[in-house]
């Protein structure tokens, strides 16, 4: 079955949802949306992997990444999908074929929007980074990512939100040395010795910087904690694993420094790091893009791709469809007012008085 | 190979020690020491599956139990043994053939003893209770077991080491409420939570209570610690496994509610038992076999199987060759002088003047 990029983007969006796309199974919606673009003489169509990219190239003075990605976390007992009213219930609904069909229907209609548009259909979000087709793209063609500013089109409630807050995660280390737990004066535990990294991450207090007016919200939390080696033997080793999330006013680097000074005296090392992205809502085009969908900003607390447009010296903000705490639950759905205000308020601002 | 229990106990240990028995691999070892002790008309053997018992009926006034097992943790590398000028090295050497050469000497070539005695080699020491030849003894044929007292023949550097601590594991449990990790402001972390469980670990104080004369140590340790749900959840649970050794005067009742009061405020589960063994040192069999020794005791800071017997209203010590600590290490040795040392002992006790 063919995707009718002219249908409304209720339908269009179940269609999407209805093409089951599990991160690693992509072939079959790619193969359905390359298919629905290649029929546009206004577009130039490129596949890498499962992963499309649609330019215009109207020799417009701007030009605009509008993003997403095409797979969903795995089936869990929601597809097919199920439509009511007033909402469209299924797998990838919110996350994110709503704003995958919005971004299509745009392609596609709007011929001559007044920036040149760089639409950008992805593979391989819900898994490592390594697979992802967006840090693929950004890796062997940044060019095709040069833009002067992104809309990464997320789930957000239908508003803008700017920027994100990266993500560091540290193991906290602390040692002691074994003994039998019958004569444990002869050793020393290092469980217990982890009641000083606890006892500081209780008395944290996480920083509310304001950005470019939006006041982000940092967070110092434990996520895992493992220590032990028998029942009857004091542990020689504990590890507190630790994430951070910072706001878009400090780097990675920066981050690092804040964990060694946190926790400084025990042994740090980390497992996984991925920058902030600044909200950049002071330069132009993202200033315009705002005042065309109204003006609401709000900080995005999550880490999202913006981040990898940001790496590229993109300003990107996440606009789209669906609330994001609905991402990756058996009942996610998308509003059918969310995809009916996106679409008008990207197509607005895209094609100016021809809306 | 039979062995010959008129041998010397070292050359004896040596024989236990190169017939391989790992726990659930003691049909041979069992086979043998079967053999060797049924060519005594002075002993009445008995089999349980792979646990022997042996008895002499004299009708003395006394009856002492001698017991030890015939088990081993798995090999590592320290097999067959080895003699030097001072010691016997090999698996099982210490921990705890050295005493069953010396136990099975006794048996074979003391046959009028001053007391009678009910000696046991038993199967499955060193792992699961269920499978433990001594406590399945204890159920099936706890007759066996009466005695005025008994000696256990676990390593104890060839001293009296009398009574056992118990030893009970509690689990402590926070919980609290997932949330993810960029919005941790709407969840509460169940690590962060276990804080106050490390804090008053470390806070606690281990009493060091005297009983029958000997300072017993407590201890209370984390043993292991878990929680976790995904790098970028706030975990909802968290498990603090804790390991109280209690001494001789605290029934398991009592620690199980001293644990109550230590951790008050958390759930707690406990997820393992055993009573420790008063020293009894009070009454007369074995005042007069510490005295029969040299008089020299000390307390039993680690659980042994003399809580077995004082279950049963038997009180017992431990009283055997080798260092307690090299039990189960690649290294394990027993020194020659204590197989000797203890033989003599055991033998002037049991002997009087034949000895």
């Amino acid at each position: 079955m063919g995707l009718d990029l002219t249908a409304d983007a209720v339908t269009l969006t179940q269609q999407l949802v209805d093409i089951e796309s599990v991160s690693g199974n992509e072939a079959a919606i790619a193969d359905a949306v390359e298919q629905a673009l290649s029929g546009y003489p206004h577009l130039t169509v490129q596949r890498f992997g499962h992963t499309l990219v649609a330019r215009t190239d109207l020799g417009r003075d701007e030009r605009v990444v509008i993003a997403g990605h095409i797979d969903t976390v795995p089936v869990n007992g929601n597809l097919p999908s199920r439509l009511t009213d007033s909402d469209l219930h299924g797998l990838g609904s919110c996350d994110m074929k709503g704003g995958v069909a919005i971004a299509l229907r745009t392609a596609a209609t709007v011929p001559a929007p007044n920036r040149d548009v760089t639409y950008v259909f992805y593979e391989c979000e819900e898994v490592e980074a390594e697979r992802n087709g967006l840090f693929l793209l950004s890796q062997s063609h940044p060019e095709l990512l040069q833009a002067d500013f992104a809309i990464l089109m997320e789930p957000s409630d239908a508003v803008v939100e700017a920027g994100c807050q990266g993500t560091m995660r540290v193991d906290v280390l602390t040692r002691g040395e074994r003994a039998h737990s019958a004569r444990s004066w002869t050793g020393v535990n290092a469980i217990h010795r982890a009641a000083d990294v606890l006892a500081r991450l209780n008395a944290y207090e996480p920083r509310r910087p304001v950005i470019d007016g939006l006041e982000y919200r940092e967070g110092l939390n434990a996520v895992f904690v493992s220590g032990g080696v028998a029942g009857n033997v004091l542990p020689d080793e504990c590890r507190v694993s630790v994430n951070y999330r910072f706001a878009p006013d400090r780097t990675e680097d920066e981050a690092l420094a804040h964990m060694r000074e946190v926790f400084s005296g025990f042994e740090i090392e980390v497992s996984d790091s991925a920058p902030s992205a600044m909200p950049g809502l002071t330069v132009p085009a993202a200033a315009a893009f705002v005042e065309a969908v109204g003006g609401t900003v709000n900080p995005k607390f999550g880490w999202t791709d913006v981040a990898r447009f940001s790496v590229l010296g993109v300003p990107a903000v996440n606009f789209g469809p669906g609330d994001p705490h609905l991402a990756h639950k058996a009942e996610e759905f998308v509003p059918l007012a969310h995809l009916r205000s996106v679409e008008a308020q990207l197509r607005s601002w895209l094609a100016g008085d021809d809306a």
